[in-house]
């Protein structure tokens, strides 16, 4: 394969990843009419990127859908031949991000279920956001793009699923903010599911997590290459970008993962340099690497727009007037709720309160807090527990 | 008062101060000796910003040492007459930064103590640091000031006690870097201090710590003002240090304490305005405050200083090869270690670990974890408590 080139059945080691989907094409589709949006915004045309695995039913009742989280795409499973410029480097050696869990005979079985995921409105992966141009200016968006909310993108989903002539889903299933997107449509569409599957997940972030989404937005909007968000023919604010990231991975790995991971080891010598602006250990390479290979891959507005799409969220104000109990009492799906011991972005105790509240409203639910040390993460790590859950869910 | 004037004693609503030990003078000492460092650097001429309250005996045997925290300073209590520059809007108005605790009659008290407290290496308040002017050149030090150190911090306190004819502290206390720098006085100099008194503090940061840190550097060296130090006569990096600040601002709170203080109300309006660059919720609101307000008064660079500083600090490694039991056989002090039950950048499972290693090596250990919802900042805000605790730990 070469460097640039697309990428080819051959080029992948399927031994190494059996039962998978293969190569996929993703899908691109315009939503029929204009969207409008919670904030008060119209988009007018809504080009959406999606794929899908598996077959669809002829009675269209076999579909399962995942939603993605923050900074997550459409491109679930298997390997896309042509990955559009800086995604190249990430999808041609990598597969989807849940491939693990997606694929002939895995937990979200595709010789079962026809699985779709799309990317959300206000990211940069194919479905229009601040990114995308602007039909009326023929130039990016920037911060003239709507501010769009997790009822806009449930919204979204559910418009992509009336395109498709599917009317009710088999599960939907998500993690982190994907997590609140299915809780929104279960709660803005109780039909439209019969099962709900949120991990890592509640019906709002946490204080600290709306403080931390606040301090990503602060270093991004003040990054002097921001110019308020119209940096496209120019030098990005990818520092800012890059300390919202470093940031954000603190919050997404427990205390316990770090020290398994890094302790305090020192990068590559025995005894540290005594620099104030070099690497030192190895938690500072780390999350610098992370941060320098986001911000190839993230575009900052989009970043604000997600972050604050989490913060405005909250279920139990928009569905019970502040109470979560009325709130839950919308759900008809049947729900598994899933958390991990050691997230602390999305605790168990938040998760808690959502089963809770679906006791208390005599919903159906189940709830299983998985033992972990990999804090937030574990959703997408704790691959073996997350695939015997799901499986079983799906299975009944 | 003028905005700009002097503050004297007629300014100052001593009533609503009980107890204060009042108008203070600032003090200022040039060590008799340069001063090697623990990273390879030497500095030639350290000058030292120090405060003292009450009187020395003629024994010299009744003082007392606080040790600042990161953003601290020298100025503990009372009232300084014409503080510097920015100082001059934040010091006006309040006392030192433990006024509650320093005082005749109170838990330190200055009718017994003659208590002391000096600004550190690497700061801006009065003690050399990157800010100040390096005499071989004439102009601020920058990057070039010398890589300082915990144990360098502690040195520098001893040799401070040294010029005032003090041979042996009743007791050294310091919360969070300020009980580092305390902790390492009494392993560094065993006979130095009969007691010592560690708040929310432990023999090393958390991974967490170590984590956050670097992502305040890299806020601060990835500005566009940084221009590696050297910023001194233009404008600074101070979009940087906000994002350093606010970052470390949420580490200092927890849940708990943030969901009590901000909830997720917003900020002067009911409804949000849908806004991603404007301020939306109270909890966003207090952190830009708490940014803006530190960026007027802190160097970046000191930033830097210091918080190399604690990430270098693991006692266990420099006093025992990495054994804390071997590390903790050291001290001769009476100990009293207190935890905040909230605090999760130095946990109470952190600080459990040098109290556990004092009572392994038969060291004389108090511990005491108090309930409280502040976090990190509890050792600040938890004032009954505290003054309960350093009160009767003094009396004996």
């Amino acid at each position: 394969m070469s460097v640039d080139g697309e990428i080819s059945s051959k080029d992948i080691h399927f031994a190494d990843h059996p039962n998978s989907v293969g190569m996929i094409t993703p899908q691109k589709v315009v939503l029929p009419d204009p969207m409008a949006l919670e904030a008060g915004g119209v988009l007018d045309r809504v080009e959406m990127e999606f794929e899908t695995y598996g077959r669809l039913t002829p009675a269209k009742d076999n579909a399962v859908l995942i939603c993605h989280a923050l900074t997550g795409d459409a491109h679930v499973a298997g390997w896309d031949p042509n990955p559009v410029g800086e995604l190249k480097q990430f999808r041609k050696t990598k597969p989807g991000w849940w491939d693990q869990m997606v694929g002939p005979g895995k937990a979200i079985d595709t010789n079962r279920f026809f699985v779709i995921c799309s990317n959300v409105l206000g990211s940069c992966y194919g479905t229009v956001g601040p990114s995308s141009i602007n039909p009326a200016t023929g130039r990016p968006w920037g911060l003239s793009f709507p501010v769009v909310t997790v009822s806009d993108w449930a919204n979204q989903q559910i418009e992509l699923l009336k395109t498709l002539g599917i009317e009710r889903l088999r599960a939907a299933i998500g993690g982190s903010m994907g997590g609140q997107m299915a809780l929104e449509m279960a709660l803005a569409r109780p039909e439209i599911t019969m099962g709900l599957i949120i991990l890592s997940a509640g019906h709002r972030v946490t204080n600290q997590g709306l403080a931390f989404n606040a301090v990503g937005r602060h270093a991004i909007i003040h990054d002097s290459n921001f110019r308020n968000g119209e940096y496209y023919e120019g030098p990005k604010p990818l520092s800012g970008l890059a300390a919202a990231r470093m940031m954000a991975q603190i919050t997404y790995l427990s205390e316990e993962s770090m020290v398994h991971k890094f302790g305090r080891r020192l990068r590559g010598k025995d005894t540290p340099d005594f620099t104030l602006t070099g690497i030192e250990f190895e938690m500072e390479s780390y999350l610098n690497h992370q941060a320098e290979s986001f911000v190839k891959r993230y575009d900052p507005n989009s970043y604000l727009y997600m972050t604050r799409a989490m913060d405005y969220y909250d279920a139990a104000l928009i569905w019970g007037q502040g109470d979560l109990a009325v709130t839950a009492g919308r759900i008809k799906a049947k729900t598994m709720v899933v958390s991990f011991s050691s997230d602390w972005l999305y605790p168990p105790e938040l998760c808690r309160q959502l089963v809770a509240a679906m006791c208390q409203a005599r919903r159906p639910v189940s709830y299983v807090n998985v033992p972990s040390r990999y804090g937030h993460d574990a959703f997408l790590v704790e691959t073996d527990a997350v695939r015997r859950l799901i499986g079983s869910f799906l299975k009944n």
